[in-house]
């Protein structure tokens, strides 16, 4: 008798970003007229950019010529695109990585999901609270969790709340944790973390021999200049560190993807006798054996983004966003919103002020304004009361939801 | 302290096509001026058909602009991606799936790697012997095994030798099986089993209440007539089977990246006290929280493949490779080898008749002939002694390959 794995069973309702998909419809099945405005989920709108769409169509060409064709390639990604990123990305800010400690995916969320499969189950899994869900939903379904309890935590994980009390950077927990997940420029809070605040975590872990899995998916989005980009700026984090890497945000990439991961090559986890493991063999051993690398035109096209060029656009479209950020951050605030973020990330982070519960607010928002935003409760507990706006739609839209805003009574 | 997944400790040796690459390079290095005709990998090397080029390019283009721009799509794919599957691969020869038990993914590899996550540890798993590495492998690093014995062979794991002897079909295990790897048209061995001999496993798993993963990679390679090309074409199997297709070898999508899975919505697995459980729901909840769709133009360049015109396409490059099997069937019998395969599949798998080893005969070849195949003890222990031909060489490497061979000595 085959038997199912056990552990999907633990999870609580559906992922957040359905279910709103799902409230989202329903309304607009039973309001066909009304023009709703998306700020919920966090996905870019503005197109490729040129170079990236050159580039794009050159590869689909070369596929189309036997001399150029391209079979299966390499399941780290084509060295082309990992000495751009090695370069782009870190040499040319001071921050040594090598080409071969970069893997190139087809998105985060795959990465921060499938990370988990190359550690023991007997370690702890610290995460922020509020917190992307996949982090969460992917420890649950490997099994490396207990059930959820009353309080709306999975008994096994460690959570390290991060709200306006703590100005978002969580605190050490009182137990000790092996695997700590955290996201800096943060989804969904939209703050960001001190070099010193992180060489605080990095100290920690290297006092305990736990790994950071930090994912900074919107690094790019930084405008402050002593904002680390990658926790690789952080002295002895080599040691003890995983960064996750997007172009989704990046670069628009998130109906095109690619992603990439750095795994040190000194990087150490133990067996459970006390012997040092690379993480770097296990993560390129899983990586070759359990994936086929990513499609190669969007591998050139998005290497693109690291040309001048490209780099160019693509400033244009975040300084876009940003000042759509911009935008909110006023008008919110002058509603009567407490705000957070949007200043080096994507995401502005609102509390009512007024005790409303976030599903509450994400009901009035839709119902009374038309405006889809994401319940801070939905990324978790410490998010209730909180609401996320993000700044990817166009500014049109961004104004006219403001102007919709201002009329609300609550 | 962070523990590493010690399961990975257990796996021998790298992963099979890395190692041949290894050796390869370390030829070539040492003789800069051979040429080498390479039948090893199961790589295609003609070009992406017209067809899919345009469909490809005009994904691209609707990308560069704000109207056509898509940003994440379904996880599951795009509609008009799994009608067309459902259609032309499914509904047009009889066989009753439906468009939503049909998930779009970037390669069975991962698929045939990550099913294993929705079923519990207690499965105990059946392979064919020889097979295709990933499932074990896979199911080494998910700690569904215990260690390798003298033999070659994982415990906890039950394999069924596939040899000349039982004509490559497996015999029913004497241990019950709760989860079974079937492979046909079969890689490594090129070899099909007929409607009455999987409707054997069908009848199997539904009376053991057993799952079969039923991969069919090759199925587009078929020539005879009443050989099926999926699974669903027999009677029950709705009840009990899970179906992997892939465009890699369909329509050269190697390196373009597409495959899909078709898990039928009334399939279920159990709870340990005797519960029913979805395995597609299950799937849905996975893939949507792990993975994030394919890449927009590939799936466009996908959909194309299941057009009047692109059909057309795609079976002249199946129809080259399948001469070129035939060319490699004649003439590798003429040269003494026992010769299997090569008919539905586009492998051609040989057997030296002399008791040479797998991977002796691999060196030989490489070294006398320049000419690389597939040793196929590299594919279990069942496979020593046997070599595997791909066809997918172009038809001059091949021919002069076939004369290379024609003059070794044995």
């Amino acid at each position: 008798m085959a038997q199912i794995n056990e552990n999907y069973l633990k999870l609580q309702a559906g992922y957040l970003f359905p279910e709103i998909g799902r409230r989202v419809r329903e309304f607009q099945d039973q309001h066909p007229n009304a023009k709703i405005i998306r700020m919920g989920i966090g996905d870019v709108t503005l197109p490729l950019a040129p170079s990236v769409i050159n580039a794009f169509h050159s590869g689909v060409e070369e596929m189309s010529k036997k001399e150029t064709f391209k079979g299966y390639g390499p399941e780290q990604g084509y060295d082309f695109l990992r000495d751009a990123i090695a370069k782009s990305e870190f040499a040319d800010r001071g921050t040594d990585i090598s080409a071969d400690e970069i893997f190139i995916s087809d998105g985060s969320k795959c990465d921060t999901g499938n990370i988990l499969e190359i550690f023991g189950f007997e370690n702890t899994i610290a995460v922020q609270d509020p917190v992307y869900p996949v982090y969460v939903d992917t420890s649950v379904m490997a099994g490396r969790t207990g059930l959820m309890n009353a309080n709306g935590y999975y008994n096994g994980l460690v959570y390290m709340p991060c709200t306006a009390e703590n100005n978002f950077i969580p605190q050490i927990p009182n137990e000790k944790v092996d695997i700590i997940f955290l996201c800096y420029p943060n989804n969904p809070t939209g703050t960001t973390a001190s070099r010193q605040e992180l060489k605080k975590w990095v100290d920690y872990a290297r006092q305990n021999k736990s790994i950071i899995l930090f994912d900074a998916a919107y690094e790019a989005y930084i405008s402050e200049e002593d904002v680390p980009h990658s926790i690789f700026e952080i002295e002895g984090a080599k040691e003890v560190a995983i960064e996750f890497r997007s172009l989704s945000k990046t670069a628009g990439f998130t109906g095109t993807r690619c992603a990439y991961i750095v795994i040190p090559k000194n990087l150490t986890a133990y067996t459970s006798d006390g012997k040092e493991g690379s993480l770097h063999s296990l993560w390129l051993r899983r990586h070759t054996t359990k994936f086929n690398g990513v499609s190669y035109p969007v591998q050139k096209a998005a290497a693109a983004i690291f040309t001048p060029e490209g780099k160019k656009e693509v400033r244009a479209m975040i300084d876009y966003y940003m000042n759509n950020a911009k935008i909110m951050r006023k008008n919110l605030a002058e509603i009567g919103f407490k705000v957070y973020g949007g200043i080096n990330a994507p995401y502005v982070w609102v509390n009512s002020g007024k005790g409303i519960k976030s599903w509450d607010l994400f009901d009035k928002l839709l119902n009374e304004s038309n405006v889809v935003g994401t319940p801070g409760s939905g990324f978790g507990p410490s998010g209730e009361g909180y609401f996320r706006f993000s700044s990817f739609a166009s500014k049109e839209n961004v104004e006219e939801a403001m102007e919709r805003l201002r009329v609300l009574k609550f």
